[in-house]
């Protein structure tokens, strides 16, 4: 195309650059949650893609007057709603690089650097968090970055189902027989993976959690044995450490046991909460992580880096790539016959894959592990400063104990007071909080996330629930 | 980070924007493939991640010094490998704008325009494409944004095995008769989707194809009778327009009525030969779609929108998200409850998910239809071009019938001559071309769709062909 050639191009960027960090500069004059009805965007766009050229100032203008009253402000420093998917210049910068560069690497020879960067920098993120050295690449084991936990967990599930089934799965199936578990607490992606793998959810047992809503080990090993009793194959237990609803943590260390002697694949998804270890004091949370097949926890929810980055690990690599493997004619190389390289497609689902390392790159070096544990101390000292006032309050309870940045409380006037409070503030404009339910409790839950989230937020959303109270 | 705010971000962004239109003004100066060695990036990299801060400039250094050596063109106009991937300024302004956002779309109430921009521009193109209109919004169709063909064809085959399980298969999983069929030439994903969804790639059966590498259908019949006479449940056939290796095209019509009989959900796999049809001239290859179930083609490969942008239509939308949906308390909301809304959580493996739509809305746009058709008629001139020119060489053969912009030809002097011009074209980095084999014949693929690759590159990349006959 003439019209927009590599000046033009230029140009725009320039444009689209100060309009980005414009709206980073001004994020607070949105209203957080987007008052749109649904319907209201669709309704202004054309029925018709254009024959010919627009300008991209056409464009941006539609940008400002349609877009952006569609738009919820996962970026605004007053989101606190579900759990943070926090960016930074520094990420934006590299997923930039990424689509300028547009390389694919689906093998390593269609890129070498987009593989052997992802392998160093998820090696850092080992010594980052103080993981078990066994997921360094270096070993047996190993990490790629996935686009979510909800794909990590199902790759989990189906090195596990390769691993108990001897390496027949990927040809004759999942066996009738095979049975998973994890606990009642736990992210939903758990019984999507149950299901997309064909062992449906019925197979997938949700083990009872105790009054801090962690897997009650004991009831772990009893389902176990009963499966066994009645024909059925364990194989594949799911541990939390950071559950969606209260960020609980799963004891490890017992459920490690109970994996072990039942020779159960044990997965950890910390997805949200192992951001926490990069800080010594918080690394607690992995406690027992050494006997662990896999971990898999998302930098692009509390590490900076714009979603898509999920990071993945495995003790033993080889019972995801053998299961995953395909090496059509038209894929063969030296390279990979030699066996010399990591060829990330049989890491994953789909065959294609961005270079999503440089991002993760970007914000490891531009911040430096220092700046990335002062971020996070100051989320949690945030979360214990809204924790205090929300305890001290004749009206509020909390509802789940503090854990690291997420604060769970209701109102004492019951469910329906609780749930009017978050619909008030989220329709304010002003925040945006989220809920859960716990023992048949309406929770409102405020996760302290955001890259931007300073004192003066915390201050002005206690002021906002207090005059609800 | 008081170090880089937004003003540090400008500077930086004017800086990367420069970069990248500098990165395709001078794309032809590198090596089309990486010279790199393994381990080559890895051993440049340091152990470990930085405690303190370092400078855009030294990232920036790093990235040319280390990074680019490690590099694969994939958007030189030189590349013609496995199939193209193809960006354009507009689709890299519009992933700047969705990383600058960095909204998260998996819930309409989470960012409404992100999920409704997807559905427009997805009905755009089956306009543009004049796809069958049940696959619109605006009926029980819809189309959706995934990262890749290979979980498009994953989640058809997940929705196949809800209709055909009558619902069952979330919950009891993949029933052990259930047998799936599509070509010996289909894309590795098809034996990829069938093994992680349970069935096991032994209950896939490969129809083998006729002289041209399409799908026969009466073997696809026989193989059908045979599962059902050996108590077999026939639910699933993938059939392929525009096979990877040649670009063949199996007999939609034919194969749709055998579909139609055998009670068998059609999916259709346009991976890249999809955004043909933008062109009146080339829409036979879609003759019989009107019976397919389910479809899906990659703007990311042939239509300037970077990677990952796969579009994947559905004839009843109920049956994907019927079987994909989980609705935890933390995710409820008025909206969803209503069912007024999309929630695009329910099309896909993942949970989260990014503003994708912004770039192929981008792209669309600022190109306008007529120049995206320009763009592949330009393509498909230049490969019938190339075709012409060796087909009249005496050394040389064409090894399949020319496709669309695909182009597989073969040396007279056999598998050897053949690898070798290969190899050597491709360590001169002055082209990067890529093999499949075909009836035990070694055979090279041009495939051509770099935007900017024009009649120079070709006839640059003919003299190299011709000097090593």
């Amino acid at each position: 195309m003439k019209q927009f050639d590599d000046e033009a191009f230029r140009k725009a960027g320039y444009e689209m650059i100060d309009w980005i960090a414009d709206y980073h500069k001004n994020v607070e004059s949105y209203p957080v949650l987007s008052k749109a009805q649904p319907g209201n965007i669709l309704s202004k766009l054309p029925t018709k893609a254009p024959e010919m050229p627009e300008s991209f100032s056409e464009i941006m203008k539609d940008v400002d007057d349609i877009i952006m009253p569609g738009i919820t402000h996962w970026q605004s420093p007053n989101f606190f709603a579900f759990f943070p998917s926090n960016n930074s210049g520094p990420s934006v910068l590299g997923e930039m690089l990424s689509a300028g560069l547009g390389v694919q690497g689906m093998l390593w020879l269609t890129s070498p650097a987009c593989t052997e960067l992802e392998i160093k920098v998820l090696d850092w993120l080992v010594d980052l968090l103080d993981l078990p050295q066994m997921y360094k690449s270096t070993g047996a084991g190993g990490g790629v970055i996935q686009d979510t936990a909800s794909s990590a967990s199902l790759c989990a599930l189906l090195a596990a189902r390769h691993q108990v089934s001897e390496g027949n799965a990927p040809k004759t199936g999942m066996p009738d027989n095979f049975a998973a578990y994890t606990s009642d607490q736990a992210h939903s992606s758990m019984a999507k993976a149950a299901n997309i793998a064909g062992m449906g959810t019925e197979r997938l047992r949700m083990i009872s959690t105790d009054e801090n809503f962690a897997m009650q080990s004991e009831a772990l090993e009893k389902a176990i044995l009963e499966d066994k009793a009645s024909g059925g194959q364990p194989f594949f237990v799911a541990a939390t450490i950071g559950t969606t609803s209260t960020l609980a943590n799963d004891p490890l260390p017992e459920i490690a046991e109970i994996c072990k002697k039942h020779h159960c694949w044990l997965h950890v998804d910390a997805a949200m909460s192992g951001t926490a270890a990069i800080c010594e004091e918080y690394r607690k949370i992995h406690k027992g992580l050494e006997n662990a097949d896999s971990y898999t926890f998302n930098p692009h929810k509390w590490m900076l880096t714009n979603f898509d980055c999920n990071a993945f690990y495995l003790k033993d690599r080889k019972m995801l790539t053998h299961t995953m493997s395909i090496l059509p004619e038209y894929l063969r190389n030296a390279a990979t016959e030699k066996s010399e390289v990591v060829d990330y497609r049989d890491w994953q689902v789909p065959l294609g894959r961005r270079f999503r390392a440089l991002k993760l790159w970007f914000v490891l070096r531009m911040y430096g592990a220092e700046h990335i544990r002062e971020m996070v101390r100051k989320h949690v000292g945030l979360a214990e400063d809204l924790a205090e006032r929300i305890a001290s309050h004749p009206k509020l309870v909390l509802a789940a104990p503090l854990s690291l940045n997420l604060v769970c409380f209701r109102h004492t006037d019951g469910n329906e007071k609780t749930q009017q409070i978050m619909e008030e503030i989220n329709a304010s404009g002003n925040a945006y909080l989220s809920h859960t339910k716990l023992n048949e409790h309406y929770v409102i839950r405020v996760s302290v996330g955001q890259a931007k989230t300073e004192k003066e937020h915390i201050d002005r959303l206690w002021g906002i629930i207090e005059d609800r109270c």
